[in-house]
């Protein structure tokens, strides 16, 4: 199945059917715990198979392989690492004999059961590698398409999402599973998992497992208005309840299939059953949704950026965002010496400082002579991306410690820039799009700083034509206002603002400045940065790249938001202004 | 003649010529030194007569009447203060036998030789009815037009002015007399003059006197671009030298008219000679002028008020006016008691102060309990004209208060404020437009405030309307912006930058903010009223009613107007700059 295939089966609006349990069930058939369950399945293939044909029957129109736990790492506690194509490919061929074409067989990608680095030892690129071995055998097998499902890290559903999308051009499903109070096990929320997840090429994007469908219905609610993707439920039978320790799932068939028709009316576009669900409820649900339609998923997920724990979403209309840029050793005598010790110790004082002043994303920009950019850059992030949970943005100069750094990072990043001169637009843009990242537009060429706005205008135009071609849409690049000081050129500032009212008014885009250079050359430069970057509000400006630790800049976004009605009952307004009397 | 006959002269743009000198003239025909010229005149009629005929044939087309001392004031120096009516007519008379009705005849009054309080002791009132005395004996004896010369107290040129205006309808002109420096004895420069007298009603405003024709070349150029009415200029021969006690103007008649000829190249549109001119003199005026066009006044003088000493020009596309709040006892527990016992200490340090903080403007505001607001006003007025240069801007719900203090105040004042209230339109717009103050246009009518934006755009283009009776033109207004609290309308500041944008860009119309009302009810009031004054600025902001005491304030105006480009080379900055430091 192509993925064109799949957004074309979407597109009919008819609810999706998915698979009901598969280890509850067998269990069931006799399953004892602690056994490898992909062993056993292969061991009672023609039960599972008949399992597996029931759910054909009660109409699901996808049926997951069960090659859940059949990666190299999960089969080397059993002693069967070396067993990986092998199994895999028994393990399709069990769900073929039972779909006989009639439903599409997934090929089932789930958590290794290792924790990647800096928790665990083994580096991404280990589960990459992994989860390539087992994707290349299921590809082998003939499966229809990937389903990568129950994982709680979002880095580790990155690393399974990565080597489906390098390793072949199937469609690929992903769902996380979360706890109770609404993240995963690591922290990660329903809706950074979608925006990083989208980004980076899933077709679909869902929850599993997890708890019973109720429960699932505000987070589809909230999650759906920025999903481009379809959204796929599979919840269980309810929450578990322990009994004569067994979890026992006691939501009957009905309820189960009302709920879910519930969350097909929010937004859910696939739908099925996970723990405690069995044949008999997918029964149940194919004749509750029967002539129901589903919402088509967006064509717009808005500006959003995330890190593996936290969704910042750049509103044209809400919340100014400082990115605070002083992770730079740019005329930084100590952060340089410290990099160059290999100490993160200023990088985590600048992070935490920063975060406390008000920034809601962090610049990375660990450019400096006398280290290794590339490597530098890796560990910052993995540094930061554990400390903190703000969005990073991805600033450097270098393309390869670009690249490294998105494949890296465990969320939608931000890259810092992209210009119209051609190494950037042949080497970096593709590569941008690959991870999905949002970028800064900068309005620059080979010919150098634009003569006039009208150029500016037309190179911003030019890079937004060549970023189509890569998918990408207007809300997914932030403009750079490219300020230049008003010491040298009396209109820097005015040219600036048009740049900034243009891209907000007529294009519908975000901007993003480089707030200090527009007092360069002049004393007293807080005042006018702080200034500057209230007319650059009131002219629609989004993002600003600034120190803010200066209360005056602080104050001035805040009130400047307040004045614009990006503050709704003055809160943030209001809080900061406590914040300060406490200090004082 | 009628002011609109004067005017139809003006346009047909050939040079009008005045006559020459009478002084030396009679001084050559053997008048003392010490005698009342005005009596020796009439003593020796024919004499004069034939000099006066002289000029008419060399050319002149208007001859002042030797009525030039002829006021009850400077009679009484001669103890002929009874005789005013008489010698006046009589001294009209003489001019006539010499004009023949081949030019026009100008009734000439000319300074008192007194001091108004609070420099002398006697008040405007006093010296407005001298005037009106001679001017209505003037009027009897049938001049064609007035001129009020020689003048080098601008508030007894306006004392004058008034007498003229409210006693009849002919045309007058007023000419002043400056000193090498470029101002009068009083300090008063030459657009100073020329902005309050224009809108005072003067139907040309000129310099006489003073010096030679050269030197006033710079200063008509200067001045004309303010000009709504013909410049009139009445040089000397050159300076005069002391020879054997006597002064002796040397230059000569043709290097005179050189001269002169470029002064109708700046501007000037109607030229004579004062000292040391002779018949000889318009003669070769009359020459070298020939088929020469004059420049005709401009319809538009832009947004201008004045001092007695200074003139602020309110420009849309320059700096920002900050005009001081604080000479107003709301809320002024001691400003109040010191008002209420009579002192004028706070109001003398309120006004210091502001102005060495940045204010450009004053704002008067004395209305409070248990004093005669009307009393204090014209006190506080007369005190702060002597005290201060800035022009002020008075400020008071009481129309008589107001009247009493234009009719009082000595240049061109703003007056805060005219709305579309009956009793604003009917009883208080023709009391401001007969003083020619500009005034500030508050956006509210009988029904309260606009409901919406719209609403107050209509209020704006009523109110215009309304003034345009009266001769207003928009750059004669300023529109406040109505500001309320973002506290309990979070469109507040978004729909005041709409008026003020609204304004400086579809009508072209200065606009004010009284910037504390945005912040009312809010914590860290300040940062709130900069950001909103930066956003204002960028919107179009031309002035603002404000504490400039307040630093985040002024460097925010500051660096506004740097960003906006209001602030060439940000020289102002700058110095703003370089103080702050100082006083650190
Ligand atoms: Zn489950
Ligand atoms: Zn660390
Ligand atoms: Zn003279």
């Amino acid at each position: 199945m192509t993925r064109n295939e799949f957004k074309s089966l979407i597109e009919k609006k008819e609810p999706i059917l998915l698979d009901g349990a598969s280890g509850t069930e067998f269990q069931k058939l006799g399953m004892p715990i602690g056994v490898c369950p992909e062993k056993w399945v292969l061991e009672n293939a023609d039960a599972v198979t008949m399992v597996q044909r029931k759910y054909v029957e009660a109409g699901s129109n996808i049926i997951y392989a069960p090659t859940f736990g059949a990666n190299r790492f999960k089969l080397g506690d059993y002693g069967l690492e070396d067993k990986v194509v092998e199994m895999n490919l028994a393990l399709v061929q069990v769900t073929q004999n039972a779909t006989k074409g009639e439903a599409l067989v997934a090929g089932n990608l789930s958590p290794t059961g290792e924790q990647i680095y800096p928790l665990g030892d083994r580096v991404l690129e280990e589960f990459i590698d992994v989860y390539k071995e087992q994707v290349k055998a299921l590809v082998q097998g003939g499966v229809d398409l990937f389903v990568i499902e129950t994982m709680m890290s979002l880095q580790e559903a990155r690393a399974a999402l990565i080597a489906v999308k390098e390793s072949c051009d199937l469609p690929v499903m992903v769902s996380m599973t979360y706890d109770e109070s609404g993240v995963t096990l690591y922290g990660t929320d329903p809706l950074t998992a979608l925006i990083t997840l989208q980004n980076l090429g899933a077709d679909a994007v869902g929850i599993n497992c997890s708890t019973g469908p109720e429960k699932m219905i505000p987070i589809v609610e909230k999650i759906k208005p920025h999903a481009k993707v379809p959204i796929f439920i599979k919840p269980n039978a309810g929450l578990p309840k322990m009994i004569d320790g067994t979890a026992v799932y006691d939501m009957k068939s009905d309820t189960f299939a009302s709920y879910c028709k519930e969350l097909i009316g929010v937004g859910a576009n696939i739908i099925g059953g996970c723990c405690g669900t069995t044949p008999e409820y997918i029964k149940e649900l194919k004749d509750e949704l029967a002539g129901l339609k589903t919402i088509l998923p967006n064509t717009k997920q808005g500006s959003c950026i995330s890190s593996e724990r936290k969704t910042v979403v750049i509103d044209l209309d809400n919340e100014t965002r400082i990115v605070g840029e002083r992770i730079n050793p740019t005329g930084k005598k100590q952060l340089q010496a410290e990099l160059r010790e290999g100490s993160l110790d200023e990088v985590t004082r600048f992070a935490l400082e920063q975060i406390e002043m008000g920034a809601t994303i962090l610049d990375v920009n660990v450019g400096m002579n006398g280290i290794d950019e590339k490597e530098m850059m890796v560990r910052v992030i993995q540094h930061l991306s554990r400390l903190v949970d703000v969005p990073l943005c991805i600033d450097s100069s270098h393309i390869d410690v670009i690249e490294a750094a998105l494949r890296v990072y465990p969320g939608r990043a931000l890259v810092n820039s992209i210009s119209l001169e051609e190494v950037k637009i042949k080497e970096l843009l593709p590569i941008v799009a690959k991870y999905g990242a949002m970028f800064v537009l900068l309005p620059l060429s080979d010919k150098g700083l634009p003569k006039n706005i009208e150029e500016k205008k037309e190179i911003i135009q030019t890079v937004l034509e060549k970023a189509k071609a890569f998918n990408y849409q207007r809300e997914d690049i932030v403009v750079d206002g490219l300020v230049t000081t008003v010491a040298t050129n009396a209109l820097a500032a005015k040219e600036t603002l048009e740049v900034i009212r243009f891209c907000k008014e007529d294009l519908e885009m975000p901007t993003i400045v480089g707030l200090s250079n527009i007092s360069f050359g002049l004393p007293n430069r807080s005042y006018l940065n702080s200034a500057f970057l209230t007319m650059a509000i009131a002219s629609g400006l989004t993002m600003a790249i600034a120190n803010p630790s200066s209360e005056l800049l602080m104050m001035a976004m805040h009130s400047s938001d307040v004045l614009q009605n990006k503050d709704p009952g003055s809160m943030r307004y209001i809080r900061k202004s406590s914040e300060q009397q406490e200090e004082q």
